[in-house]
C-alpha cells in the first residue's frame, strides 16, 4: 500500500513535458491494457480512447486546447471518448463478445441482456451521455494510478474545444464525442510545479463514517 | 507494470462477500489516501465519500439498493457524494487550503481562484453536477485500482436508490448526493463469479491509434 501512496503523491498534473522522452512500446501496451481493464457499468466500456502521437495532429489539439504546450510535448496524448447514440446495438455487440469469450449461448444470456437494455432504453440521450462519461472517467483514473505507479507523468485535461477534438479525430463518423484528455509523458526536469505541495481536503473533510 | 495488469485481472464485481472478513484499519486507512490524492478538475474535489461500518445502517442501504448482498455482508460500503449547490464558496474554501499548505497569501492565487469561479459560475446546477460527479469516478476508479493492487476486493454499483441513500445517510442535510457506491471487503469463496472469464473490448476495438 505504502509504494501506491508515495506514487499517487509522486503524481502532479504535469504542465512543462520534456518533448524528447517518449513512451516506450512496453509502457504503452502497458498502460492500454490497464484501461482495457478499467471497470464499467455492466461492464459495457462505453468508450474509445484515441491515442495520438503524430505530431501533426497533436499540434491541431493544441490549437483547440487553448494553445496548452502539453498537447504538443506529452509523449501520447489520450482522448477519452464517450459513444453516442448509446442504444440495444451496444447492449448486443456486449453479449456477442460475452458469448465468444465464455463459450455460452447468446440464449443463454437473455436476462442479463434484458436488464441492460432495459436500463439503456428508460434513459433519455443526455442521460446515457452522463452515464457514459462517468464510466470514461473510472478509466481516467485507472490511467492516471497506473502511470504513476510506473513513474509516467499525466496531465488530465478538461479545458479543450471538444466539438473541434470531435472534429480533428473524425469522431463524429464513428459517433463519438470527446470528454477528457490526458497528455501522457515525462516531465520536464524545470516544471516548477513537481515541487509545490500537494494539496488535498483533510481526511475528517472528505470522508464521513458511520 | 505486469503486477498490475495480474491485479485488474484478479479483480472483478465481487457478488457475493464473505461476511466474517473485514479490512484492516490499516488497509481502510490506505484505501481512504489513495481517494484523498485522486486527481480532480483543478483540485478540487468536489464529492465527500461516506464510510459505512455500522451494521444496522448497511442493512438500511440494502433494503435501498434492490437487496443486494453486497450491502450487508461487505466489510464497508463507500458512496461516493457530490456536493450539490457547488459556487464560489467552494473555491474559497480550496484557496484557503492552499493558502494554508503552500504558506502563500490568498490574494496572490486570485488569479486561480478568479478562472476556477468563472468555470462555476459559467455552468448550471445540472451541468454542475455532471463535473462533479465525473470527478467522482476517478476517485472511485483509483479506488477499484489501489484495493486490487492490495487484493482486497470491491463492487462497484450504481442499482440502488439515490434518494434513499441520502435520507438514510443524511446527505440533504449536508448539501450532498449519492452518485455511486463501492462494497468493499473480501470475495466469499463460493462466489461463482470470481471463476469468469474476463470479457473486454479487442484492443482494436477499444483504441484508436493516431
Amino acid at each position: 500500500m505504502k509504494e501506491i501512496i508515495d506514487s499517487l503523491n509522486w503524481r502532479y498534473a504535469t504542465k512543462s513535458f520534456n518533448g524528447d522522452k517518449k513512451l516506450t512500446d512496453n509502457q504503452l501496451d502497458g498502460l492500454l491494457s490497464a484501461i482495457q481493464l478499467a471497470p464499467s457499468s455492466f461492464g459495457l466500456q462505453p468508450y474509445k480512447v484515441i491515442v495520438v502521437e503524430d505530431q501533426k495532429v497533436k499540434e491541431q489539439l493544441k490549437a483547440a486546447a487553448y494553445g496548452q504546450a502539453q498537447l504538443t510535448d506529452a509523449s501520447h496524448i489520450f482522448v477519452f471518448a464517450i459513444e453516442k447514440n448509446f442504444s440495444e446495438k451496444h447492449v448486443d455487440s456486449f453479449i456477442a463478445n460475452i458469448a465468444e469469450t465464455r463459450g455460452v449461448a447468446v440464449a443463454d444470456l437473455k436476462g442479463f441482456s434484458d436488464v441492460m437494455k432495459g436500463t439503456v432504453n428508460s434513459r433519455s440521450a443526455e442521460e446515457l451521455d452522463v452515464w457514459n462519461s462517468r464510466q470514461a472517467y473510472i478509466g481516467l483514473g485507472v490511467l492516471l494510478e497506473t502511470a504513476a505507479l510506473n513513474r509516467i507523468d499525466a496531465c488530465p485535461m478538461e479545458g479543450f474545444d471538444n466539438a473541434k477534438f470531435d472534429e480533428i479525430l473524425g469522431l463524429q463518423i464513428e459517433n463519438l464525442h470527446a470528454v477528457a484528455i490526458a497528455a501522457v509523458g515525462f516531465r520536464a526536469a524545470d516544471d516548477v510545479y513537481q515541487h509545490y505541495t500537494k494539496v488535498r481536503k483533510a481526511k475528517d473533510n472528505l470522508f464521513i463514517h458511520i
